[in-house]
């Protein structure tokens, strides 16, 4: 493991300690969405944000810094730390343990490591320039993408089916009805069982950039494949499309073809 | 805890043993639909089944068993286990670790103890005659559903709205636009949350006697209260209504009429 991934891991597990004891706990939220819409930030998602942070301006006082709930600090720096405390908060207050906290490094311009954690699980995957790998309890797991050369076989996952509309929609119901089988309500951990050989494919839309950075390497290292709905690289509108058989990129792209 | 209810937590633990190292391990899976349908079912909801009925069998050999993959035994007896396994096994198969395992004893023809288990997390949701509790690592947590008087403030659960046809669809959809907060693809897990004051309310359909046998007695040992979608006892037409706050029956039951 090279020094900054073992610092990725170091800040997954901060922000784990952080963000934990709110998990089922009393936690204050509120909505950043106006009236009608629902998009909630809670005090663990700002503590845990802070707390990477600050062992990021201890240990690399030089790196920026991108994050959801505390905007950028010298984002234009050769190495920028791109953090998601909470993704997932929707799970989150649900009690559901399936929210991660999200962690990425981009160095000129594109993301070369990302960890997945799921603190309640005590789960860090990581990916970047020495492979990928799930820590827990101490012991470290190899990560690797399954063989899945048909797209009619594929067990696909997307978090919410309603947040498509119009095209996008019709795109996301062609895809399911191609595949075998489909799960919802994961967030990013659907990513990390792509990395895992557990699903093969994850459709989004509307990610922001703490959203995908950390899933791109992860998925990559493991020998899968993260694109827009295009096609090309996934730093375009927030549609993106990871699978664990590069194989399949192709497919499901002439499915989603039209959205 | 009854004698019965520590029974529940002692087959739950034995299933938990059995199945959790077949979760994200090689194991053998076959379709139990025809085609053009996937029903999966694999080697780990067996081998749990047959741990759990040999069990019973030597502890309480005059009890009936109720069990989603080898049928039933004395059905008839007075005190009946009836089982699933691994709900949630196209969970299972993702590596998600909200599958659960469910046990429920049915006594004079209704469920009086339920216990809803997760392997993965070490957690079992236990409701009976002496209350609701969560077990996780030896410590026990008592469980109780939260206030949510208002169905504008509540958060709701379903595994798959896809499942929802014609009417139900209609319904599903009007009750997710009353809410607040919709989540998806918790299985039998968005019940352990309902009884955790977490999540509010869950609507499904197609649920077998293995499904909600065990999540009745733990949701309403917690407070809450599980009717059909006719408001009448669950034990009906599979599709069942869950919430926290009695006041929520009412509100929802008015939203899904028609379906």
């Amino acid at each position: 493991m090279t020094e900054l991934e073992s610092f990725a891991v170091e800040l997954s597990q901060e922000a784990a300690r952080t963000a934990l004891p709110f998990f089922r706990g009393d936690f204050t939220q509120e909505n950043k969405a106006g009236p009608g819409a629902f998009d909630p930030v809670t005090e663990a998602d700002r503590a845990a944000e802070a707390a990477i942070r600050r062992l990021i301006a201890e240990r690399y006082p030089h790196h920026g810094v991108i994050g959801e709930e505390y905007g950028e600090d010298r984002p234009d720096a050769e190495h920028v730390w791109i953090l998601d405390p909470i993704d997932g908060t929707r799970a989150f207050i649900a009690g559901l343990p399936l929210w991660t906290t999200l962690i990425a490094l981009r160095r000129e311009g594109r993301p070369t490591i990302g960890a997945v954690g799921q603190p309640y699980l005590g789960e860090v995957f990581l990916g970047g320039p020495s492979g990928a790998r799930m820590l827990r309890n101490g012991t470290e797991t190899p990560l690797k993408t399954r063989a899945c050369p048909a797209l009619s076989d594929a067990l696909i996952a997307t978090t919410d089916a309603d947040i498509f509309v119009g095209a996008d929609r019709e795109a996301w119901t062609r895809l399911r009805a191609a595949t075998r089988l489909a799960r919802f309500g994961c967030d990013a951990y659907a990513y990390a069982m792509v990395a895992a050989g557990r699903i093969d494919l994850v459709a989004e839309s509307e990610l922001k950039v703490w959203d995908w950075s950390a899933l791109w390497p992860l998925v990559e290292a493991a020998g899968g494949r993260v694109t827009g709905w295009d096609g090309r690289s996934p730093d375009g509108d927030g549609r993106i499309l990871a699978v664990g058989d590069p194989a399949l990129t192709d497919q499901a792209l002439a499915v989603l073809k039209g959205a």
